[in-house]
């Protein structure tokens, strides 16, 4: 197409080409007067980035001596490992760690896990293929940065060329953690951990080959750059967050996911209703500062954007529609496939823009469980899953959020089925609510809020002071003050808002 | 999560999941008595797959006896390049490279981009990181297959150790291909080539890192694993196709599209029209035969799956929309940001669908112009811009295949924003193709038909014959023959009716 270009008076059309756009779309963006879909959404953000373009001054980007702390983003960046999804394709690992001619593979699981169909399909694939391989099998459930740094001291000595997570979470995001270290044998610790807890130092080597096949249908941490764990001298959920940590692979496989119990199910799918319901509302990448002063710099976590929206709202439909469905019946083999699809759609979508305060507001909810035991979790001591303690906030979380897009939320309401032809956009956020409320009643076994859980007003200070950590998540919460404050009050506000819904 | 996971019964259950699902789910789709919403679809494929799966001697697989060619497909494997988009972000584009340790890049442009701003700002910011480099500004438009197999000796004793490409689609595919047989020195050019013309040799090495700057809003070639090229020897249109092909990083900036003549815009966007409208009607991946016996062997161009349908649909969307603004308007920033945007998703979705019969006969149509000079194109010599090859038989094609699918060609057409509720589905495909119709003539300069373009009956037969070496995209074509002459004697009508729309 370029040799018949045009090329005579470039420069001028250019110039005459911005100075149209920044008078011909108001920074106030038109497109939160429409249905707040994502087409209109996209249409909203490239205009906004259209228009910021047009000002010489940023147009100049990193070569003007401008203080880029004080410029918004003006990109975003999409990224996420390759998908290969279907049932029984667990057996072609071996074949994949072969054609990556992998010679010694460090295999990551959990006792549980490694006792399941999932892991003797591993076994098999990688003896077929004649592939050395040693098995991790001591992944704890919510890993402490100890457990982790075991796991990493246990590594080190066979010295892998490619790694394998076969489990949750949890498993996965130790893998993770495992393969970046043995890849920075001389680094601290703290030195990837993220900002303000850790350094937050970005991942600029090549890290191994790692190949994560998921057994729940949840985190979407087999796309994602991410990886989360409870900092015990501190008390608080933190982790590494960096687009060169995600997998080189995800597996997968819905037969690996069918031994869920159902409250696992219910609880996993909680998280990917979050995972979408938070990447779908959070912040607009070209609003979070600062504009990064090397790709590299630029957050995974990095807001909404075009292409993460396009996964969010897909995920959060097909979360509404298939995660009732699997919960109730363990035999619903199209509901549990799909539910695992959703979990990883999900996953692209919040690994490239981000989560907020469900996330942000549930490690403290977690960590500081005052004793209560979920229904159909056969463990002897107290927990609160991952995705009842996201949930549980939700009501409240997005009735606080609307206020920012009342149409994203709006149509997030009718994801759920909500007909808001004439809701007025002051009542998305109370539309939506209601939504969440009905949604985890029916689904069963939800608290209906932090008071089933035990916790009482008495407990709010200290659920506020393990949230403030998040930053990394809090920043991308729209209405969220930036003034540390306004922000306690705020978050005060959330969860007592949260004790009952 | 996995740790509270109930073990026991484990096989039990699975068996009787399986034998269930085998049960509830006939092989003829309920789906396909829905309205044909992507949603739908996803429920349709994973239902079949599960029901698939259920099937003890496919669940076995590759340890199966069974003859895997008798088997159909049962997994979609999702790859994309990361895709960082914003206007400006070309100036990024040194900082990526000395992020990736780059020493000696080789830049892969045309003569007219390389006096373009795009190149302009790519020289600036490579010479701010102080990154050797050397720019290959002599790829031909179209390329053929000794332009290419200059441009490979021409980068031999260079020897770089990343590729940074400059322009539209023929650049891009041009740069894949240096990279390629760079890293195979000792490969025959026809080793990768797709069959039948070619070998077909699988990429199996891990080739220097790729970085695509689009000038067009068209080919989406920063996001695939495709190098399209003319084998001048055979007359056909050929190429080379694997994912391990695909760029590490597409940087889309809207400011290098500006300059596109407004011909250029509306072909660019014709071919993104045709990517999405293929890869959205393409046969499911589930349906696609012979399955693979090592995951290195399933095609980039796999069949329509749940993800590249998300892509796919919205880039439809997008085009419907922003194409017309963008062709009547230069100055509609907002319409060309999209359009470049519509042509990154379209890239993914059919980077890993496929495109079929607008593909597959476009080749022989531009190939054997008798003589048409499209109308804005500054050049000489004669010209059918490959947008306009394949969008002509657009209308003939899609009421062709409608009868495959009549819900997706439904959903197709009220992308297109026609009122489908009355519609009945036997008329799924005249009513798509008069949408199409009835686009191409709004948007203005567009042939109605072959004739329009100097063909006639009597270039048929030279038509069908050079189609029907485009066996890999004519495979996913829903409703082809496999037999070869019932093949022809269905091109040979497609061909008759696209004389005239």
């Amino acid at each position: 197409m370029s040799a018949i270009r045009a090329v005579p008076n470039r420069a001028a059309r250019a110039v005459n080409l911005l100075r149209t756009v920044q008078y011909t779309h108001p920074p106030s963006c038109p497109c939160h007067s429409n249905p707040g879909h994502h087409h209109h959404h996209q249409r909203d953000v490239v205009s906004k980035y259209a228009e910021r373009a047009a000002r010489p001054s940023q147009r100049r980007g990193y070569a003007t001596p401008q203080d880029p702390s004080q410029l918004k983003e003006y990109a975003f960046e999409m990224a996420a490992s390759s998908i290969r999804f279907g049932p029984g394709v667990t057996q072609e690992v071996g074949m994949d760690l072969k054609n990556m001619a992998a010679k010694r593979v460090c295999v990551v699981t959990d006792e549980t896990v490694d006792k399941l169909d999932a892991m003797r399909q591993v076994r098999e694939a990688l003896a077929r293929e004649g592939i050395d391989f040693k098995v991790f099998n001591k992944t704890k459930v919510e890993p402490k940065d100890y457990s982790i740094k075991e796991a990493i001291e246990w590594v080190k000595p066979y010295n892998p060329d490619a790694f394998l997570a076969v489990g949750g979470g949890s498993v996965i995001d130790t893998a993770k953690l495992m393969n970046l270290y043995n890849c920075y044998p001389e680094a601290d610790f703290m030195d990837f951990v993220n900002a303000p807890l850790g350094k937050g130092r970005p991942i600029d080597r090549k890290l191994h080959p790692l190949i994560a096949i998921p057994t729940t249908a949840g985190t979407g941490s087999e796309t994602t750059g991410t990886a989360i764990f409870d900092l015990a001298s501190k008390r608080a959920k933190t982790g590494v967050a960096h687009r060169n940590l995600k997998p080189t692979l995800g597996i997968c496989d819905p037969l690996n996911t069918r031994t869920m119990p159902s409250a696992v199910k219910a609880s996993s799918g909680l998280d990917v209703l979050c995972h979408s319901l938070e990447s779908w509302t959070a912040i607009p990448f070209n609003e979070r500062t600062p504009r990064p002063t090397n790709p590299i710099l630029r957050p995974a976590y990095q807001g909404a954007n075009p292409i993460s929206d396009i996964f969010s709202l897909n995920a959060l439909r097909a979360t509404v529609k298939y995660l009732p469905r699997s919960v109730k019946d363990p035999e619903d083999m199209e509901a549990q496939s799909q539910m695992l699809l959703a979990a990883t759609l999900a996953g692209v979508g919040f690994g490239n823009a981000g989560v907020h305060l469900c996330h942000g507001m549930s490690y403290p909810i977690s960590g500081q469980n005052p004793g209560y035991k979920h229904a159909g979790y056969e463990v002897s001591s107290p927990i609160i899953p991952h995705g009842v303690s996201v949930a549980v906030t939700a009501p409240s979380v997005f009735r606080f959020t609307a206020a920012s897009n009342p149409d994203r939320h709006l149509a997030a309401a009718e994801a759920f089925g909500v007909d808001i032809t004439n809701v007025k956009r002051e009542s998305a956020g109370e539309v939506l609510a209601e939504a969440l409320a009905k949604f985890l009643a029916d689904l069963g076994d939800q608290p209906a809020g932090l008071k089933e859980l035990g916790f009482g007003r008495e407990h709010i200070d200290e659920l506020v002071e393990g949230t403030i950590p998040q930053a990394r998540v809090l920043m991308l919460a729209p209405g969220l003050a930036k003034e540390l404050e306004a922000e306690r009050d705020q978050l005060r506000r959330l969860f007592e808002d949260s004790l009952e819904h």
